[in-house]
């Protein structure tokens, strides 16, 4: 008996456009991690959490441990709504769903959105967890290239325009990372949001604005594209895993009332008591603001710790975009194949994720690899980037 | 602009069958809760989770709290190999996934095997929201009813022929909870155990055994039916929920390797490092079958507590199963519509279940009730049925 006999039609088209085993390469102990987009051990408040899980256990007793009746467990919907608010987002409880992680919103938006035929708009590079996500859900996509001013909304105008013209089916929705997104590290200009919601509302799509580093800006952070939106044309999914610690896995989405009733109804993991207690107890405890400062500041170091490196030992030939915030930066090296080039950094000890993981059209990506500066510490960036300059220079 | 028509249509077909907003009547607040599943509160093991989460953040510091890289974390895979193993069920790493409680594991298994035209078999009554999840993906059901031995597998046997002999599609999928079952709290006897794999055979269907309460018979456990089934049909999902605590949200999905890698691809929220390296820790420290004769011998005292109580306090023509283990026992009071009944008993200060909310036709439930006896406490039970009994003896 073969059980995938038994497998939904829905699924097995789903397994062929992304078939599983095609886990990236597994990055040997010892190595210099660039290629994680952890944040930086040493910023993880691991005390602070400690203190929080022992008073919400001291305070609550078992209620923390139960399906539901846990005081702290409710507030930290009111939480992230304070946070969404100082970013431009005012939004009720009714518009607002707390998940895991944002990678478990941006799997719910797809179910409820994308049918088999449904055109996805999505960045060239994006994010790969996001991509294979829609992959499970469709094979149809519009990829519009981002440059250092964020998604090329002049190319998608036209793009939408001949599509119209020519009768074809239009997107449902569009995916994009406007700030310091995964992988190239830019953020879309301000007339550019302007634009892309104008055209939402044009070509009648939605746009799924995955805000996951939004407040990762080493200067002033850029407006969401749902603060701009005045239609519910926005889904916003955020993520404390990048500002607090991905491990306790909490994310959001917030949109149109009716979006989040649906998916409310359709998320069967239920909500997760102990870990948003323990959070919304955290965030009780500390002023989430200075935690910004200080992110945002080492964060801002390590980022020019790595350009500096890339400049000192990279060959002229490489070029990158510089990092405003986030966690990543963008690496292009002419005439590389940045997977072989994998192969022989692991081998001095370093490590980096590339390019072609986050195009639709892998052949795309073939030249350009991702550095995170995240994880690894100063020492070890400028280690890296110079064993990796080495690696580099050999292969001109 | 409705955010409706954007829509899938697999969405828009769930929503219909299975709208939401129904949900059941909140318990106000004083009132004796013999409505609610939850373990009892003296029960969950709160300074031992307390000392589990210290010790782990002492030991690992920052490692719980990412993505990946906690050694605990690992660890839970090979604890829940264990306690399967010493059910008869031996399984290897890659047959086992863990999941946000069973009721993820359900939804997972029903995304991937149930179509819009699949039939699936569920016992009458059923879990709730077991059928609501169903509800999402199919509207074609086939209930078989459950009595005092769990499902009738010799009505199946007659429902599945018949439907053979008119050519109508046989189903795909069954759902079963074979053990003190929710919410009739009635357990399958092995020969219709060893019936039902064998009609899966016959008929080539899956079996989906949810065993929440596995674990939890007064005397003797039953055999799961995945460990008499020879050849991958059973898919066996369970919790530690109901013997640990739900707040922590820890299930799994054991089956077919095929079955499980699938799964895993398609299960977006990641897993949960920090609850799932606590509840491992939790595993570590404690001696799992003194904690599960505890909790068998208070069950059992709570439960004989429930049902003198119904013996002396309820009016004769009143019926129930006496549970061997579980949370539950169902009870009809023939004649009666017990979703009025509950009107007048949450004014009391009591509050149960309506029948009808286990049943596809919800008309087939309304003389029955389900009480749980795992959350009130003693006294409370006694006080509960008391003022219960008085109002199901005004309404005769």
């Amino acid at each position: 008996m073969s059980i995938e006999s038994f497998f939904s039609d829905n699924i097995k088209a789903a397994l062929k456009n992304d078939p599983p085993g095609e886990w990236m390469t597994a990055t040997p102990d010892g190595c210099i991690r660039l290629n994680s987009g952890y944040p930086a051990p040493d910023l993880v408040p691991v005390q602070q959490l400690k203190s929080a899980v022992v008073n919400l256990i001291e305070k609550e007793q078992d209620l923390p441990f139960h399906y539901l009746g846990s005081p702290k467990f409710a507030k930290l919907k009111e939480q992230i709504q304070g946070r969404l608010a100082d970013r431009g987002i005012c939004i009720s409880k009714e518009e607002l769903l707390i998940t895991s992680g944002a990678c478990q919103a941006i799997d719910l938006v797809a179910r409820i959105l994308i049918d088999k035929e449904t055109f996805v708009v999505i960045e060239s590079p994006t994010y790969m967890e996001a991509l294979e996500v829609f992959q499970n859900y469709t094979q149809y996509f519009i990829s519009v290239p981002v440059d250092e001013y964020g998604l090329k909304t002049d190319c998608l105008a036209e793009m939408l325009e001949e599509r119209k013209r020519q009768g074809q089916t239009l997107p449902r929705l569009l995916y994009t990372i406007p700030t310091h997104q995964n992988p190239t590290g830019t953020t879309m200009t301000r007339d550019r949001r302007q634009h892309l919601v104008e055209l939402a509302i044009k070509y009648n799509f939605l746009i799924l604005e995955d805000d996951a580093y939004g407040e990762l800006s080493f200067n002033k952070s850029p407006i969401p594209l749902m603060a701009i939106d005045q239609e519910d044309r926005v889904i916003h999914v955020g993520s404390l895993s990048k500002v607090v610690a991905p491990g306790l896995r909490i994310g959001w989405v917030a949109g149109a009332k009716e979006l989040i009733t649906a998916i409310t109804w359709l998320k069967k993991d239920l909500d997760h008591p102990f870990a948003q207690a323990t959070m919304a107890t955290y965030l009780e405890n500390i002023n989430f603001e200075e935690r910004l400062k200080i992110l945002r500041t080492k964060y801002h170091t390590k980022c020019t710790v790595l350009i500096s490196a890339l400049e000192q030992y990279f060959p002229g030939s490489v070029s990158w975009y510089v990092p405003e915030g986030g966690y990543f930066a963008w690496v292009r090296i002419p005439g590389v194949d940045t997977s072989q080039l994998l192969t022989q950094a692991l081998t001095e000890g370093v490590s980096f994720v590339p390019g072609k993981h986050f195009f639709l059209d892998q052949k795309n990506g073939t030249e350009f690899l991702r550095l995170s500066f995240s994880y690894a510490d100063e020492k070890e960036i400028v280690e890296g980037i110079q064993k990796l300059g080495k690696v580099v220079t050999s292969n001109f």
